[in-house]
């Protein structure tokens, strides 16, 4: 086989769902392997959230947007067939950025070896992005104490649901926010968290009240939409909110507006924004932060999975309807 | 003499301007000083945005409300006339929070003897609650960089006015959102900030995009008002927004919404409330960093100097109007 599939980004996506004219389907040659270079054959590649972002012209973004013509960027995990590269050797599991393709040439930066001996899936599930946004954005931007109540939106979602256990290990009660009954059921009862609200079902307020008696100390939000502002009133003096995702506003012209800001004086709150790209360098020890919950049995996932590079463009739009249970893959 | 005139706090405020008949002046007995207790004759007090929050009835509030039958709480300068504690002699001045009333007895707790040579007005407009929440805001949460470009609200508000100019000598852009034309005048030519909006006036989207070519990198909120929206919108990556005061929505039943959060994600921002009395056994080191400023006659300002006890009451309205021209103050 000398040519493989990818996948290239060649409009810009507009407001509302993901369509397929946005992409391109093309078949490549095999590159040749350079100095210094290896080819990854990719076996199961991520879709994330973060794709709205970086499909987006917004040049203010946090990474550069994926120019118009390139392979759609997203990370994976695959195996070295081919190796220039004095880290790496034939046979070897990696991780990393490898775009929407079934081959991905490179150069080792960004890339790293998978040692632990687990499947695929729960690489993409626990190790990569997910896992990393969770560890990151949980204990260095969150700060959680044990004791303190969280409220995490997304949780049955790929880095809410990491989130949430990891912060139930740390001693915190733990409130998950969803958008349908199976996967409530799936947080409290697989996944251990205290309690879950089904945003589209009954009175929010009653619900997030009953289920928050001491109030709310950590914020972790991956999703906006109106419970944001029922959480943001409940929050405890000096509380913290890590804003991590907004997906109920990605795909709107006019996004909703936040809560009013008295609250941030009253209760003394820190709000913070935080993105990966910006911890790269940071992987390793986040990892080494990570490894032992997953180790010890108490990190558990659901992937879902779907069949084949093309299925990756409309697989997209499970994110607006919430249709993913757990996480999101494409399995090449 | 030995009676005094004191104004208690007898109901709450309802939304909209202060009305007389929530307070109650009084005429009092002077009581008898005690053991390691100090008798203080107040020549000023000070009026603040922050006592809308104090007589509030929300016990989620940063310190408990002033209690319904009791004199109302402010801070002051004043002299020591009689003296039973061993930290103060007859004589000394002093600042602290004294209450709406001509003589206040203190054991001595949050009060701080006053050793520079300076005016009863620049007591209480730059070494009293303003500076010392400019300081706290600007250096411990807000973390400026020479070369930044600030925008704060409020610029020629007690707070405001200090914060740019301790920007201004830090080596940063400073752009001030004032309500006049002649606080824009002053803040500019007096004061030496960059630039001035007067937001009641013109395009304020154009006159913020003019004066920060460059966006914005910390963000001094003093008012909330339709500014903010603007002001958000451009906040460089990892900008700082420090919340301090949100007179403009204080008065209203339905608080404005706040910026959507989209931003905190993209630019990585952190938003950070505080509140003084969080830091009241930081105010040694707080006075340490900023007397120098204004020994060096970095820090300039501008006394609103009302006269009679009872001109307070009417006085807090124009924290509402914009009435006010520099800090606000009771002579006694």
């Amino acid at each position: 086989m000398n040519t493989y599939k990818a996948i290239n980004l060649v409009k810009r996506p507009q407001p509302g769902p993901i369509t397929e004219e946005i992409f391109d389907v093309v078949e490549k040659e095999l590159p040749p392997v350079g100095d210094n270079e290896i080819l990854i054959k990719q076996t199961h590649m991520s879709l994330d959230p973060a794709m709205f972002g970086w499909m987006s012209p917004d040049t203010e973004s946090y990474i550069p947007p994926v120019e118009l013509g390139s392979v759609m960027r997203s990370s994976g995990v695959g195996q070295v067939v081919e190796s220039n590269h004095p880290d790496f050797a034939v046979g070897d599991r990696v991780m990393g950025m490898m775009g929407w393709q079934e081959y991905a040439l490179s150069n080792g930066q960004g890339i790293n070896k998978v040692e632990a001996d687990v499947p695929d899936e729960t690489v993409l599930s626990v190790f990569a992005l997910p896992g990393l946004t969770a560890t990151q954005g949980l204990f260095n931007v969150g700060k959680p104490q044990q004791g303190e109540t969280l409220v995490v939106t997304g949780a049955a979602g790929s880095v809410g649901s990491i989130v949430g256990q990891l912060a139930k290990a740390e001693g915190l009660t733990v409130i998950g926010v969803v958008g349908s009954d199976e996967k409530a059921n799936w947080i409290v009862n697989e996944l251990g968290f205290d309690g879950a609200i089904n945003y589209k079902e009954g009175d929010l307020h009653d619900q997030l009240t009953k289920l928050t008696p001491d109030g709310i100390d950590l914020y972790f939000e991956n999703t906006g939409g109106p419970i944001q502002h029922l959480v943001f009133e409940r929050m405890n003096a000096h509380g913290r909110v890590v804003v991590c995702g907004m997906i109920a506003d990605y795909g709107k012209q006019v996004p909703d507006p936040g809560p009013n800001w008295i609250p941030i004086i009253k209760k003394r709150l820190t709000i913070q924004g935080f993105t990966m790209p910006d911890h790269f360098d940071e992987i390793p020890s986040l990892l080494a932060k990570l490894t032992p919950y997953v180790m010890e049995g108490q990190v558990k996932y659901r992937a879902h999975v779907l069949e084949g590079l093309e299925s990756a463009i409309d697989g997209l739009n499970l994110f607006f309807t919430g249709g993913n249970q757990g996480k999101l893959m494409v399995k090449l």
